[in-house]
């Protein structure tokens, strides 16, 4: 029997007919996550997308599923035994590593006091700048963001170290990659250090009192991936304290972040609401198409699939 | 006789040193703006730095002077007939190119609402972004900064044209150098319209109301240099009216922009205060000195001059 491509992926025009010429013998169904009927899902032996986790139950003739995020957990249960499982892991990459040096940026040249300056009406000269030309980025985390932020400071001239838990070779973006037990002691040559590691029992408040203590009292630190990784009480006693040049985050610990946290307020520190990443750039929506066509050629090649899950 | 160098510039450790290694047989002294006396000034044959203009006058025995800026206009008039006359064009391109490259990364990524929303204590998603990667950046002027600036964008994945009065060959940075006059039938290709270009009577309100309008919907506008060349008016009207996704201006007409001016309060428009250039970075200031150095070896060798104002 033929495939039933159920693609519930954002596609735009001739999209649809890419992967048409893909799977020729295949029936390509499109829809969206709110229009997706039952009949469609009982149909389906391929699933592109985003599907709400409880229509998978539904899904009783699927064979394989691709997500349209990285994250895998929400489906973590709901997909039968048997079921190929893959993500998108890597689409978003360009967009958070671009979040992240925006941010390095940003308060590199203090944008956040000149903003108040600016709601202010204040035209106010706030001295000195930095650049990371010439500086050290120890970036936690060498994986698909990791790896192309430090990609974009190397662009610009930073001198980058990634830090991973294995060290298996040479990682693009990286000037060097050591193993995560080095990082007390590479700390303090850092002008900058990047957060971009997952949750785990093992990188909870990783980024502590005594760690953030060991950067150097001018260094930005930069947090993307998971807000629990940073011990944010630690961070507002230092730099309310005087110690970084700036900090610029996009995920924190709850969130959303509480009105009532003293985050918000601190000087040079720039917040973003976890938007770093998402579909909010279109090469991010078009990376995750290509991702579907890849692995559908793969698939029907019989090929091993990129970003298995399992 | 010996050469006299007073030396103005504003050295570090072991700086002084290395002039004294390229001209050992000169005299050196080293001296601030507020501590230079009449006699050091009056022994001068050779000045670097930045003297008040009318200390000039009392140099009688000056033969080249090169000042630490690359704005000469303070100094016409001041110097004798014969004495050579240098600045120090070039010496902050890097520090101007990163802050526009940092105003363009905020207003893609709408840092300006998000700092809104931070100093409100507000969680708040604000939608789709912009990258430059793939993108097309039109720089006006191809001077130092423009290169500059042009090869950041390059180094981000985007394509990049100059224009320049006259096309003489190609311009580190740029993928396509063409002249001013393709100003109009280029613009509506623009992702990004980079003002780079001095004050000039060709210049006054070049970027005024219909080239706005030639500009993509969601184009993001971009300006250093100096504030005469855009029409601001024209600007606050267009954006107002919701064309462009942003923009980050770091020159302004008049300067300090009056608190009254509607400007300020542009949404996604991010406003400093000239402040991408001076002496705000340590790349910058080590430049100057090294400019000096290198003039100072050509001077010796009875070389040409880099960078002679007259």
């Amino acid at each position: 029997m033929s495939e039933y491509i159920l693609n519930l992926l954002p596609l735009h025009e001739g999209e649809r007919e890419e992967f048409e010429a893909i799977a020729p013998g295949a029936v390509h169904v499109c829809a969206g996550r709110r229009t997706v009927t039952p009949e469609q899902l009982a149909q389906a032996t391929v699933i592109f997308g985003w599907p709400r986790p409880k229509m998978m139950r539904e899904a009783a003739r699927l064979k394989w599923f691709q997500t349209m995020w990285a994250g895998t957990e929400e489906y973590a249960g709901m997909l039968p035994e048997g079921v190929l499982f893959t993500s998108s892991s890597g689409s978003n990459s360009r967009s958070v590593a671009e979040h992240m040096l925006t941010g390095l940026l940003a308060v590199c040249r203090r944008l956040p006091l000149y903003m108040d300056s600016q709601r202010a009406h204040v035209w106010k000269d706030e001295g000195p700048m930095k650049t990371i030309l010439g500086g050290t980025v120890l970036v936690l985390g060498a994986g698909n963001v990791g790896s192309t932020f430090a990609g974009l400071c190397q662009g610009l001239g930073a001198r980058t170290i990634g830090l991973k838990r294995t060290v298996t070779g040479p990682v693009e973006g990286f000037d060097q990659v050591r193993t995560m037990d080095e990082l007390d002691s590479l700390l303090p040559q850092a002008d900058v250090v990047a957060l971009t590691l997952p949750h785990s029992p093992q990188t909870v408040r990783l980024m502590d009192e005594g760690r953030i203590a060991r950067m150097k009292d001018d260094a930005v630190l930069i947090s993307a991936g998971r807000g629990t990784v940073l011990d944010q009480d630690a961070l507002v006693k230092a730099m309310t304290a005087g110690k970084l040049w700036g900090a610029a985050l996009d995920v924190t610990d709850p969130e959303p972040l509480p009105p009532d946290s003293p985050l918000w307020n601190v000087p040079n520190l720039l917040l973003t609401p976890h938007v770093a990443g998402g579909m909010r750039l279109e090469i991010t929506r078009r990376k995750c198409v290509e991702m579907a066509q890849e692995n559908l050629r793969r698939y029907l090649a019989g090929e091993k699939l990129e970003n298995l899950v399992r």
